[in-house]
Protein backbone atom coordinates (compact mmCIF):
# COMPACT_ATOMS: atom_id res chain seq x y z
CA UNK A 1 0.00 0.00 0.00
CA UNK A 2 1.38 3.73 -1.06
CA UNK A 3 1.01 7.21 0.63
CA UNK A 4 0.80 9.79 -0.74
CA UNK A 5 1.09 13.13 1.00
CA UNK A 6 0.13 16.21 -0.63
CA UNK A 7 1.19 19.87 0.92
CA UNK A 8 0.10 23.36 -0.17
CA UNK A 9 2.40 26.06 0.30
CA UNK A 10 1.88 28.77 2.69
CA UNK A 11 1.05 32.35 2.22
CA UNK A 12 3.37 34.08 0.03
CA UNK A 13 4.14 37.73 -0.39
CA UNK A 14 1.62 38.66 -3.31
CA UNK A 15 -1.28 36.50 -1.46
CA UNK A 16 -0.72 38.93 1.13
CA UNK A 17 -0.74 41.85 -0.83
CA UNK A 18 -4.17 40.42 -3.19
CA UNK A 19 -2.23 40.39 -6.55
CA UNK A 20 -2.67 37.35 -9.05
CA UNK A 21 0.46 35.33 -9.09
CA UNK A 22 0.66 32.16 -11.16
CA UNK A 23 3.48 31.63 -12.44
CA UNK A 24 5.52 34.84 -10.99
CA UNK A 25 8.14 33.76 -8.65
CA UNK A 26 7.23 34.88 -6.01
CA UNK A 27 8.69 34.09 -2.37
CA UNK A 28 6.75 33.51 0.97
CA UNK A 29 5.28 35.67 3.37
CA UNK A 30 6.99 35.68 7.35
CA UNK A 31 3.31 33.65 7.67
CA UNK A 32 3.94 31.47 4.86
CA UNK A 33 7.19 30.32 6.15
CA UNK A 34 5.82 29.76 9.46
CA UNK A 35 2.97 27.54 8.02
CA UNK A 36 5.58 25.35 6.54
CA UNK A 37 7.40 25.12 9.44
CA UNK A 38 4.04 23.64 10.94
CA UNK A 39 3.65 21.42 7.81
CA UNK A 40 6.83 19.45 9.00
CA UNK A 41 5.90 19.75 12.75
CA UNK A 42 2.85 17.82 11.78
CA UNK A 43 4.20 15.22 9.74
CA UNK A 44 6.74 14.40 12.46
CA UNK A 45 4.40 14.17 15.02
CA UNK A 46 2.25 11.77 12.82
CA UNK A 47 5.37 10.25 11.93
CA UNK A 48 4.51 10.43 8.41
CA UNK A 49 8.17 10.11 6.70
CA UNK A 50 8.27 10.48 2.98
CA UNK A 51 10.80 8.74 1.22
CA UNK A 52 10.95 11.17 -1.97
CA UNK A 53 9.69 14.81 -2.46
CA UNK A 54 8.41 16.30 -5.53
CA UNK A 55 7.85 19.69 -5.82
CA UNK A 56 6.75 22.85 -8.59
CA UNK A 57 9.64 24.84 -9.92
CA UNK A 58 8.51 27.92 -7.93
CA UNK A 59 10.26 28.91 -5.09
CA UNK A 60 6.69 29.37 -2.93
CA UNK A 61 6.41 25.28 -3.02
CA UNK A 62 10.52 24.74 -2.90
CA UNK A 63 10.98 26.60 0.33
CA UNK A 64 7.42 25.24 2.21
CA UNK A 65 9.07 21.98 1.20
CA UNK A 66 12.33 22.60 2.28
CA UNK A 67 11.30 24.70 5.44
CA UNK A 68 8.85 21.35 6.22
CA UNK A 69 11.55 19.06 5.31
CA UNK A 70 14.28 20.87 7.81
CA UNK A 71 11.51 20.43 10.43
CA UNK A 72 10.78 17.06 10.06
CA UNK A 73 14.27 16.11 9.98
CA UNK A 74 14.18 15.01 6.36
CA UNK A 75 16.50 17.07 4.31
CA UNK A 76 17.90 14.52 3.14
CA UNK A 77 15.11 13.10 1.05
CA UNK A 78 15.33 12.89 -2.55
CA UNK A 79 13.53 15.36 -4.52
CA UNK A 80 12.49 16.10 -8.27
CA UNK A 81 10.98 19.16 -9.28
CA UNK A 82 9.03 19.91 -12.24
CA UNK A 83 6.86 22.76 -13.95
CA UNK A 84 4.17 20.51 -14.57
CA UNK A 85 3.70 20.91 -10.49
CA UNK A 86 3.75 24.73 -11.48
CA UNK A 87 0.51 27.13 -9.87
CA UNK A 88 -1.92 27.56 -12.72
CA UNK A 89 -1.01 30.67 -15.29
CA UNK A 90 -2.82 33.27 -14.22
CA UNK A 91 -2.61 34.54 -17.70
CA UNK A 92 -2.97 38.49 -18.47
CA UNK A 93 -3.86 38.55 -14.43
CA UNK A 94 -0.62 37.96 -13.19
CA UNK A 95 0.67 40.66 -10.94
CA UNK A 96 -2.86 42.32 -11.42
CA UNK A 97 -4.74 43.25 -8.25
CA UNK A 98 -7.10 40.99 -7.41
CA UNK A 99 -9.76 43.83 -5.84
CA UNK A 100 -9.11 45.93 -8.49
CA UNK A 101 -9.70 43.41 -11.06
CA UNK A 102 -13.16 42.58 -9.69
CA UNK A 103 -14.26 46.11 -10.12
CA UNK A 104 -12.70 46.42 -13.50
CA UNK A 105 -14.73 43.22 -15.25
CA UNK A 106 -17.52 42.66 -12.27
CA UNK A 107 -17.73 39.74 -10.00
CA UNK A 108 -19.18 37.25 -12.58
CA UNK A 109 -16.44 37.60 -15.23
CA UNK A 110 -13.95 37.72 -12.03
CA UNK A 111 -15.52 34.33 -10.66
CA UNK A 112 -15.26 32.84 -14.00
CA UNK A 113 -11.08 33.38 -14.11
CA UNK A 114 -10.72 32.61 -10.56
CA UNK A 115 -13.48 29.42 -10.56
CA UNK A 116 -14.49 28.71 -14.22
CA UNK A 117 -13.22 24.63 -14.87
CA UNK A 118 -12.86 25.24 -18.24
CA UNK A 119 -12.52 29.29 -19.16
CA UNK A 120 -9.33 31.02 -18.62
CA UNK A 121 -8.29 34.48 -18.47
CA UNK A 122 -6.62 35.86 -21.53
CA UNK A 123 -3.21 35.16 -22.39
CA UNK A 124 -0.66 37.32 -21.09
CA UNK A 125 1.83 39.26 -23.82
CA UNK A 126 5.33 37.98 -24.32
CA UNK A 127 6.40 41.28 -23.70
CA UNK A 128 4.29 41.33 -20.37
CA UNK A 129 6.13 41.75 -17.67
CA UNK A 130 5.22 39.04 -15.92
CA UNK A 131 5.60 36.94 -18.22
CA UNK A 132 7.78 33.66 -17.79
CA UNK A 133 8.47 33.56 -21.52
CA UNK A 134 12.34 34.09 -21.59
CA UNK A 135 12.62 32.72 -17.82
CA UNK A 136 15.89 30.14 -17.62
CA UNK A 137 14.36 27.36 -16.08
CA UNK A 138 11.57 27.04 -19.02
CA UNK A 139 14.97 27.04 -20.97
CA UNK A 140 14.20 23.32 -22.25
CA UNK A 141 10.29 23.80 -22.38
CA UNK A 142 9.13 23.47 -26.20
CA UNK A 143 6.98 27.07 -26.89
CA UNK A 144 4.39 25.11 -27.71
CA UNK A 145 4.19 23.95 -23.91
CA UNK A 146 4.88 27.21 -22.58
CA UNK A 147 1.54 28.59 -21.14
CA UNK A 148 0.66 32.09 -21.92
CA UNK A 149 -2.70 31.23 -19.22
CA UNK A 150 -4.36 28.27 -18.29
CA UNK A 151 -7.81 27.10 -16.90
CA UNK A 152 -8.24 24.26 -14.19
CA UNK A 153 -8.92 22.05 -17.27
CA UNK A 154 -5.35 22.76 -18.76
CA UNK A 155 -3.51 22.56 -15.41
CA UNK A 156 -4.71 18.80 -15.29
CA UNK A 157 -3.60 17.72 -18.77
CA UNK A 158 -0.22 19.26 -18.08
CA UNK A 159 -0.16 18.05 -14.41
CA UNK A 160 -1.41 13.98 -15.43
CA UNK A 161 1.64 13.53 -17.15
CA UNK A 162 3.95 13.64 -14.09
CA UNK A 163 1.51 12.19 -11.55
CA UNK A 164 1.77 8.61 -14.31
CA UNK A 165 5.35 9.00 -15.38
CA UNK A 166 7.00 10.55 -12.22
CA UNK A 167 5.14 9.80 -8.86
CA UNK A 168 3.05 6.94 -9.31
CA UNK A 169 6.66 5.01 -10.16
CA UNK A 170 7.78 6.24 -6.85
CA UNK A 171 4.54 5.32 -4.96
CA UNK A 172 5.29 1.70 -6.55
CA UNK A 173 8.66 1.33 -5.34
CA UNK A 174 6.82 1.67 -1.87
CA UNK A 175 7.75 5.07 -1.19
CA UNK A 176 5.68 7.69 0.66
CA UNK A 177 5.85 10.54 -2.18
CA UNK A 178 5.69 13.75 -0.81
CA UNK A 179 4.32 16.69 -3.32
CA UNK A 180 4.46 20.08 -2.18
CA UNK A 181 2.52 22.38 -4.73
CA UNK A 182 -0.12 24.67 -5.05
CA UNK A 183 -3.86 25.30 -4.77
CA UNK A 184 -4.65 24.50 -8.30
CA UNK A 185 -2.08 21.88 -9.13
CA UNK A 186 -3.10 19.81 -6.10
CA UNK A 187 -6.74 20.60 -6.61
CA UNK A 188 -5.85 19.11 -10.33
CA UNK A 189 -4.44 16.16 -8.83
CA UNK A 190 -7.35 15.60 -6.38
CA UNK A 191 -10.10 15.73 -9.02
CA UNK A 192 -8.05 12.81 -10.81
CA UNK A 193 -7.24 11.06 -7.55
CA UNK A 194 -11.30 11.46 -6.12
CA UNK A 195 -12.90 11.50 -9.61
CA UNK A 196 -14.35 14.85 -8.72
CA UNK A 197 -16.52 16.16 -11.65
CA UNK A 198 -16.01 19.95 -12.90
CA UNK A 199 -18.76 21.13 -10.47
CA UNK A 200 -17.55 19.50 -7.96
CA UNK A 201 -13.74 20.93 -7.75
CA UNK A 202 -14.94 24.39 -8.00
CA UNK A 203 -15.90 23.86 -4.68
CA UNK A 204 -12.83 22.26 -3.26
CA UNK A 205 -10.33 23.92 -1.65
CA UNK A 206 -7.00 22.74 0.15
CA UNK A 207 -5.63 24.85 2.90
CA UNK A 208 -2.46 25.29 2.93
CA UNK A 209 0.68 23.95 5.56
CA UNK A 210 -1.47 21.24 6.83
CA UNK A 211 -0.66 18.04 4.96
CA UNK A 212 -3.35 15.70 3.33
CA UNK A 213 -2.51 12.27 3.53
CA UNK A 214 -3.87 9.71 0.49
CA UNK A 215 -3.22 6.23 1.37
CA UNK A 216 -3.66 4.13 -1.68
CA UNK A 217 -4.91 0.79 -3.44
CA UNK A 218 -2.83 -1.16 -5.57
CA UNK A 219 -4.13 0.85 -8.46
CA UNK A 220 -3.14 4.06 -6.81
CA UNK A 221 -6.79 4.81 -6.24
CA UNK A 222 -7.34 6.51 -3.09
CA UNK A 223 -8.49 3.97 -0.25
CA UNK A 224 -11.01 7.07 1.59
CA UNK A 225 -12.27 9.60 -0.65
CA UNK A 226 -10.76 12.91 0.21
CA UNK A 227 -7.65 11.89 2.52
CA UNK A 228 -6.84 12.82 5.25
CA UNK A 229 -5.23 15.91 7.08
CA UNK A 230 -3.22 15.33 9.61
CA UNK A 231 -4.78 18.49 11.68
CA UNK A 232 -8.22 17.93 10.67
CA UNK A 233 -9.77 20.54 12.91
CA UNK A 234 -7.39 23.06 11.70
CA UNK A 235 -8.23 21.89 8.05
CA UNK A 236 -12.17 22.60 8.39
CA UNK A 237 -11.68 25.65 10.22
CA UNK A 238 -9.58 26.83 7.49
CA UNK A 239 -12.00 25.45 4.21
CA UNK A 240 -15.06 27.19 6.18
CA UNK A 241 -12.84 30.61 6.52
CA UNK A 242 -12.64 30.34 2.63
CA UNK A 243 -16.40 29.74 2.25
CA UNK A 244 -17.57 32.57 4.52
CA UNK A 245 -15.11 35.09 2.39
CA UNK A 246 -16.80 33.86 -0.34
CA UNK A 247 -19.72 35.29 0.93
CA UNK A 248 -18.82 38.47 2.01
CA UNK B 1 33.31 23.74 -22.48
CA UNK B 2 32.05 22.85 -18.99
CA UNK B 3 32.16 24.30 -15.40
CA UNK B 4 32.53 22.69 -12.26
CA UNK B 5 31.29 24.67 -9.48
CA UNK B 6 32.65 23.15 -5.48
CA UNK B 7 31.43 24.69 -2.25
CA UNK B 8 32.40 23.63 1.49
CA UNK B 9 29.58 23.92 3.63
CA UNK B 10 30.19 26.43 6.37
CA UNK B 11 30.97 25.97 10.25
CA UNK B 12 28.44 23.55 11.55
CA UNK B 13 27.82 23.53 15.28
CA UNK B 14 29.92 20.85 16.31
CA UNK B 15 32.77 22.54 14.68
CA UNK B 16 32.38 25.39 16.40
CA UNK B 17 32.31 23.37 19.13
CA UNK B 18 35.39 21.35 18.62
CA UNK B 19 34.04 17.83 17.96
CA UNK B 20 34.76 15.23 15.24
CA UNK B 21 31.16 14.92 13.10
CA UNK B 22 32.29 13.33 10.09
CA UNK B 23 28.59 11.45 9.44
CA UNK B 24 27.00 12.95 12.16
CA UNK B 25 24.46 15.03 10.46
CA UNK B 26 24.72 18.19 12.21
CA UNK B 27 23.46 21.51 11.22
CA UNK B 28 25.21 24.84 10.33
CA UNK B 29 25.67 27.25 12.96
CA UNK B 30 24.75 30.79 12.21
CA UNK B 31 27.86 31.45 11.23
CA UNK B 32 27.58 28.75 8.42
CA UNK B 33 24.53 29.69 7.26
CA UNK B 34 25.68 33.20 7.02
CA UNK B 35 28.47 31.59 5.35
CA UNK B 36 26.31 30.11 2.78
CA UNK B 37 24.46 33.55 2.52
CA UNK B 38 27.77 34.85 1.02
CA UNK B 39 29.06 32.31 -1.15
CA UNK B 40 25.46 32.45 -3.17
CA UNK B 41 26.24 36.28 -2.93
CA UNK B 42 28.94 35.05 -4.76
CA UNK B 43 27.04 33.39 -7.44
CA UNK B 44 25.11 35.88 -8.48
CA UNK B 45 27.65 38.75 -7.96
CA UNK B 46 29.95 36.99 -10.43
CA UNK B 47 26.68 35.42 -12.89
CA UNK B 48 27.77 32.09 -12.44
CA UNK B 49 24.42 30.20 -12.74
CA UNK B 50 24.76 26.28 -12.03
CA UNK B 51 21.83 24.37 -13.79
CA UNK B 52 22.00 21.56 -11.37
CA UNK B 53 23.10 21.11 -8.10
CA UNK B 54 24.54 17.85 -6.44
CA UNK B 55 24.78 17.68 -2.40
CA UNK B 56 25.32 14.78 -0.22
CA UNK B 57 22.89 13.72 2.36
CA UNK B 58 24.20 15.62 5.19
CA UNK B 59 22.13 18.78 6.38
CA UNK B 60 25.03 20.98 6.10
CA UNK B 61 25.69 20.16 2.60
CA UNK B 62 21.92 20.44 1.83
CA UNK B 63 20.94 23.57 3.99
CA UNK B 64 24.17 25.28 2.60
CA UNK B 65 23.08 24.62 -1.06
CA UNK B 66 19.65 25.66 -0.07
CA UNK B 67 20.68 28.73 1.35
CA UNK B 68 23.33 29.72 -1.42
CA UNK B 69 20.46 29.14 -4.37
CA UNK B 70 18.22 30.64 -2.34
CA UNK B 71 20.34 34.13 -2.08
CA UNK B 72 21.61 33.70 -5.95
CA UNK B 73 17.32 32.81 -7.03
CA UNK B 74 18.40 29.65 -7.84
CA UNK B 75 16.04 27.57 -6.03
CA UNK B 76 14.21 26.08 -8.76
CA UNK B 77 17.40 24.29 -9.84
CA UNK B 78 16.88 20.19 -9.95
CA UNK B 79 18.65 18.58 -7.07
CA UNK B 80 20.27 15.29 -7.05
CA UNK B 81 21.47 13.76 -3.56
CA UNK B 82 24.30 10.81 -2.52
CA UNK B 83 26.18 9.29 -0.10
CA UNK B 84 28.94 9.18 -1.86
CA UNK B 85 29.22 13.18 -1.43
CA UNK B 86 29.09 13.16 1.77
CA UNK B 87 31.92 13.96 4.66
CA UNK B 88 34.69 11.35 5.50
CA UNK B 89 33.34 9.00 8.25
CA UNK B 90 35.36 9.29 11.06
CA UNK B 91 34.79 6.25 12.79
CA UNK B 92 35.43 5.71 16.69
CA UNK B 93 36.65 9.77 16.59
CA UNK B 94 32.49 10.63 15.56
CA UNK B 95 31.16 12.55 18.85
CA UNK B 96 34.68 13.14 20.47
CA UNK B 97 36.23 16.37 21.32
CA UNK B 98 39.16 17.54 19.02
CA UNK B 99 41.20 18.63 21.67
CA UNK B 100 40.81 15.90 24.49
CA UNK B 101 41.64 13.16 21.78
CA UNK B 102 44.91 15.27 20.71
CA UNK B 103 45.60 15.26 24.73
CA UNK B 104 44.79 11.33 24.90
CA UNK B 105 46.73 10.07 21.79
CA UNK B 106 49.05 12.67 21.50
CA UNK B 107 50.32 14.84 18.68
CA UNK B 108 51.44 12.40 16.15
CA UNK B 109 48.41 10.11 16.27
CA UNK B 110 46.09 12.94 16.30
CA UNK B 111 47.50 13.89 13.05
CA UNK B 112 47.59 10.72 11.52
CA UNK B 113 43.83 10.38 11.86
CA UNK B 114 43.19 13.64 10.65
CA UNK B 115 45.70 14.09 7.49
CA UNK B 116 47.09 10.79 6.69
CA UNK B 117 45.41 9.28 3.05
CA UNK B 118 45.36 5.93 3.72
CA UNK B 119 45.27 5.34 7.39
CA UNK B 120 41.53 5.36 8.84
CA UNK B 121 40.83 6.04 12.75
CA UNK B 122 39.30 2.92 14.56
CA UNK B 123 35.95 1.65 13.35
CA UNK B 124 32.92 3.09 15.44
CA UNK B 125 30.91 0.18 16.86
CA UNK B 126 27.71 -0.64 15.62
CA UNK B 127 26.23 0.11 19.03
CA UNK B 128 27.94 3.66 19.14
CA UNK B 129 25.75 6.29 19.55
CA UNK B 130 26.86 8.08 16.75
CA UNK B 131 26.96 5.56 14.09
CA UNK B 132 25.30 5.39 11.55
CA UNK B 133 24.35 2.05 10.88
CA UNK B 134 20.06 2.20 11.00
CA UNK B 135 19.95 5.52 9.83
CA UNK B 136 16.56 5.21 7.26
CA UNK B 137 18.36 7.54 4.83
CA UNK B 138 20.95 4.99 4.33
CA UNK B 139 18.42 2.10 4.05
CA UNK B 140 18.96 0.69 0.63
CA UNK B 141 22.70 0.96 1.26
CA UNK B 142 24.25 -2.88 1.63
CA UNK B 143 25.66 -3.27 4.43
CA UNK B 144 29.19 -4.10 3.06
CA UNK B 145 29.04 -0.68 1.32
CA UNK B 146 28.34 1.42 4.86
CA UNK B 147 31.29 2.79 6.16
CA UNK B 148 32.49 2.19 10.33
CA UNK B 149 35.74 4.53 9.33
CA UNK B 150 37.19 6.08 6.32
CA UNK B 151 40.41 7.31 5.44
CA UNK B 152 40.41 9.99 2.35
CA UNK B 153 41.83 7.35 -0.04
CA UNK B 154 38.42 5.09 0.65
CA UNK B 155 36.72 8.35 0.56
CA UNK B 156 38.36 8.57 -3.36
CA UNK B 157 37.08 5.26 -3.73
CA UNK B 158 33.32 5.85 -2.86
CA UNK B 159 33.27 9.25 -4.35
CA UNK B 160 34.76 8.21 -8.07
CA UNK B 161 31.55 6.26 -9.08
CA UNK B 162 29.32 9.33 -8.51
CA UNK B 163 31.71 11.96 -10.17
CA UNK B 164 32.07 9.75 -13.37
CA UNK B 165 28.47 8.32 -13.37
CA UNK B 166 26.51 10.91 -12.56
CA UNK B 167 28.10 14.72 -11.99
CA UNK B 168 30.18 13.50 -15.75
CA UNK B 169 26.75 12.84 -17.77
CA UNK B 170 25.36 16.40 -16.31
CA UNK B 171 28.66 18.36 -17.44
CA UNK B 172 28.29 16.57 -20.90
CA UNK B 173 24.99 17.83 -21.56
CA UNK B 174 26.49 21.71 -21.16
CA UNK B 175 25.32 22.16 -17.43
CA UNK B 176 27.51 24.17 -15.11
CA UNK B 177 26.91 21.84 -12.35
CA UNK B 178 27.20 22.64 -8.39
CA UNK B 179 28.51 20.01 -5.54
CA UNK B 180 27.57 21.31 -1.85
CA UNK B 181 29.57 19.05 0.01
CA UNK B 182 32.36 18.93 2.35
CA UNK B 183 36.19 19.24 3.09
CA UNK B 184 36.96 15.52 2.54
CA UNK B 185 34.90 14.73 -0.01
CA UNK B 186 35.56 18.02 -2.20
CA UNK B 187 39.44 16.82 -1.21
CA UNK B 188 39.39 13.74 -3.01
CA UNK B 189 37.59 15.09 -6.21
CA UNK B 190 40.11 18.24 -5.96
CA UNK B 191 42.43 15.14 -5.84
CA UNK B 192 41.23 13.14 -8.80
CA UNK B 193 40.53 16.26 -10.94
CA UNK B 194 44.18 18.15 -10.18
CA UNK B 195 46.03 14.82 -10.17
CA UNK B 196 47.51 15.16 -6.74
CA UNK B 197 49.26 13.14 -4.84
CA UNK B 198 49.03 11.72 -1.29
CA UNK B 199 51.65 14.03 -0.02
CA UNK B 200 49.85 16.32 -1.88
CA UNK B 201 46.21 16.66 -1.18
CA UNK B 202 47.49 16.30 2.48
CA UNK B 203 48.22 19.90 2.24
CA UNK B 204 44.67 21.07 0.41
CA UNK B 205 42.85 22.74 2.46
CA UNK B 206 39.67 24.07 0.82
CA UNK B 207 37.78 26.90 2.17
CA UNK B 208 34.33 27.16 3.39
CA UNK B 209 31.67 29.00 1.80
CA UNK B 210 33.92 30.56 -0.96
CA UNK B 211 32.50 28.78 -4.46
CA UNK B 212 35.51 27.26 -6.31
CA UNK B 213 35.39 27.14 -10.38
CA UNK B 214 37.06 24.75 -12.72
CA UNK B 215 36.56 25.11 -16.37
CA UNK B 216 36.64 22.15 -18.11
CA UNK B 217 38.33 20.70 -21.10
CA UNK B 218 35.84 18.36 -23.36
CA UNK B 219 37.80 14.92 -21.12
CA UNK B 220 36.89 16.78 -18.19
CA UNK B 221 40.48 17.70 -16.96
CA UNK B 222 40.63 21.62 -15.34
CA UNK B 223 41.60 24.04 -18.05
CA UNK B 224 43.52 25.52 -14.84
CA UNK B 225 44.92 23.25 -12.26
CA UNK B 226 43.21 24.13 -8.73
CA UNK B 227 40.48 26.20 -10.66
CA UNK B 228 39.48 29.87 -9.30
CA UNK B 229 37.79 30.81 -6.19
CA UNK B 230 34.76 33.55 -6.79
CA UNK B 231 36.77 35.64 -3.92
CA UNK B 232 40.28 34.85 -4.40
CA UNK B 233 41.28 37.02 -1.85
CA UNK B 234 38.69 35.60 0.86
CA UNK B 235 40.12 32.35 -0.04
CA UNK B 236 44.15 32.87 0.39
CA UNK B 237 43.21 34.51 3.92
CA UNK B 238 40.93 31.14 4.80
CA UNK B 239 44.01 28.95 3.58
CA UNK B 240 46.28 30.97 5.16
CA UNK B 241 44.68 31.06 8.26
CA UNK B 242 44.14 26.91 8.53
CA UNK B 243 47.68 26.62 7.74
CA UNK B 244 48.81 28.86 10.94
CA UNK B 245 46.56 27.50 13.05
CA UNK B 246 48.46 24.25 11.83
CA UNK B 247 51.64 25.81 13.09
CA UNK B 248 50.47 26.83 16.84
Amino acid sequence: MATLVLLRHGESVWNAEGLFTGWVDVDLSATGEEEARRGGELLREADTRPGIVHTSVLKRAIRTANIALDEADLAWLPVRRSWRLNERHYGALQGKDKAQTREEYGEEQFMTWRRSYDTPPPPIGDDNPYTQVGDRRYARLPDELMPRTECLADVVDRMLPYWYDTIVPDLGDGRTVLVAAHGNSLRALVKHLDGLDADTVAGLNIPTGIPLVYELNEDFTPRKQGGEYLDPEAAKEAIEAVKNQGKK
